[in-house]
C-alpha cells in the first residue's frame, strides 16, 4: 500500500500518547481525517493496517493511541487500561478526543473528520458520537455497544455506522437491541448491519483459528464491512464512492 | 420511468393470477429477472412503482399476484389471504413459485433470478430462500421474519439481504434475533441492515401519516434500503453497479 506512517506524539493530560499518522502521498490538498481506533490489544499490526486502507483512499488516517506509552503487548497493563477505560465514560471520552484534538492540528485535512474503530475501539468511536461531538461520522466495527453514558436526545450529531458480527459472542443480541432502542431514543441517524456467519473480530486476517474464543478471521464479512464503510464515510463527506 | 407495463396471467394451480411485466424497453438482450412480491395490500400501486424501480435498472421484474382475481381492494379478502398464506407455509411456497415460474418463461431473462418482496412479500422472498429454492438472491424489505417453518441447515442458496426499520413495531427486536439465529442456524450468506428512525412500511412513499398505526415513509431509510439492495443484487449478480 502506498501510504508509510509517521509517529506522532501527542498527549492526554500527562499521559504521553504515540500514534502513528497515515496519508497517501500521492494524494494532494487538504481532505477529510479519520481517527482510526485500535482494539482491546492495543496500536498494533491491525491497527497500522486498517489505518493504510483508509489511507489508500485519501483521507488523513492517525492510528490513535489510547494506552499510552510501554502498555501495548503487556497483558496484564493492557487489561488495566481497557478496564479503565470502558468502566469511566468520561476518560474513555477524554482520551479518545486527545486523538481527535491530535488529528485536528494536521496539516492536509479539510476540517471534516471521522472516527473508525474496532473491538474496544468501536466503543470509543460511539464515545465521540454519543457525546455529540462534531465529526461527521462515526463507525464501529465488531464493537461494544453497551454503555454507562448513553447518549441524550438529539444529542448524536455524527452520523452512526455499526458492522457487527452476526455471531459475535462478546456482542450479543441483547446488545444490539438496547443500541438499537438508544440510538433511536437519541433520534440518531444511525444504522447498524449484521454479517451472518460472522463472529468477533472478524477483520484480523492474523488471527490464529482457535486462538481466542469467538474471535475469528471472516474475509466475507471483512470485505463487505470495509465497502459499506467506506461507502458510508464517502457519503457522509459527499466524497465520490471508492 | 421508461418501463410500462403489461399484464401476465398464470396460475397456481387452480387458482388464476395476475401480474405485471416490467422491463426497460431501451434495454436488449437477457438480463436477471427480478420477482417483486407487493405488500399485503395485494398488487398496488406501491409494488407497480416499485417494479418499475428496479425495471430502470435493467431487470426484467415481474410484480406478480399472490391473492388472485378481484382480492386486492376488497378488504376482507385480503386478509383472508394473507391470514392463509401465513399460516401454510407450503401454500405461501407454492404461491410464491407459481409466479417465479410465470416469469422464468418470460423472454429476455438470463436464467438468473432474485426475489424483492415488502412486508408480506418480505416473508415470501424469504420462503424461497428457506425452501432452497436456487434464486440468486432473496430481498426482504421491512419484512415479517418469523416462519412456522425455518429453514434447514445448508439449505438456503440464494443471498439473502434484510432491510429492516429499527422501530417497526410488526417486526421487534426478538424477531430480529430469532431470524438471525436460524439464518446462522442454516449457514446461510445473509445479512441485515437496520435504518434507525424507520418503522414499518417505510418505503409507501404515499402512506398516509398517522393512517396505519406503525407504519410511515422514510424518505432516508427509502433511499438507502434502495441502494443497499441494488448493490446487494448487482454485486449477486456480477453486475456493475447501478
Amino acid at each position: 500500500m502506498p501510504s508509510t506512517g509517521r509517529t506522532l506524539a501527542y498527549r492526554d493530560g500527562r499521559t504521553p500518547l504515540t500514534g502513528v499518522l497515515h496519508r497517501d502521498e500521492a494524494q494532494r490538498g487538504p481532505r477529510p481525517g479519520i481517527l482510526l481506533v485500535h482494539g482491546g490489544a492495543g496500536l498494533d499490526d491491525h491497527a497500522r493496517e486498517q489505518a493504510q486502507r483508509w489511507a489508500a483512499l485519501g483521507y488523513v488516517v492517525l492510528a490513535c493511541d489510547m494506552y499510552g506509552d510501554g502498555v501495548a503487548g503487556d497483558r496484564q497493563r493492557i487489561m488495566d487500561c481497557v478496564t479503565a477505560l470502558r468502566d469511566d465514560p468520561a476518560m474513555l471520552l477524554r482520551r479518545t478526543r486527545a486523538g481527535l484534538d491530535a488529528l485536528r492540528d494536521c496539516p492536509d485535512t479539510d476540517g471534516r473528520f471521522a472516527a473508525v474503530g474496532f473491538c474496544f475501539g468501536g466503543m470509543a468511536a460511539l464515545s465521540l458520537a454519543r457525546s455529540g461531538e462534531g465529526i461527521a461520522g462515526a463507525v464501529s466495527i465488531h464493537g461494544s455497544l453497551t454503555t454507562p453514558a448513553p447518549a441524550r436526545p438529539h444529542a448524536v450529531r455524527a452520523k452512526v455506522l455499526v458492522c457487527h458480527g452476526a455471531s459475535d459472542p462478546h456482542v450479543p443480541a441483547a446488545d444490539v437491541a438496547s443500541f438499537a432502542r438508544e440510538m433511536e431514543d437519541a433520534h440518531a441517524d444511525w444504522q447498524l448491519v449484521m454479517y451472518g456467519g460472522a463472529v468477533h473480530g472478524f477483520t484480523h486476517r492474523h488471527a490464529r483459528p482457535g486462538a481466542v474464543p469467538g474471535v475469528a478471521y471472516d474475509e466475507r464479512a471483512d470485505g463487505r464491512s470495509f465497502a459499506d464503510a467506506s461507502r458510508f464515510l464517502a457519503e457522509t463527506f459527499g466524497l465520490p464512492a471508492a
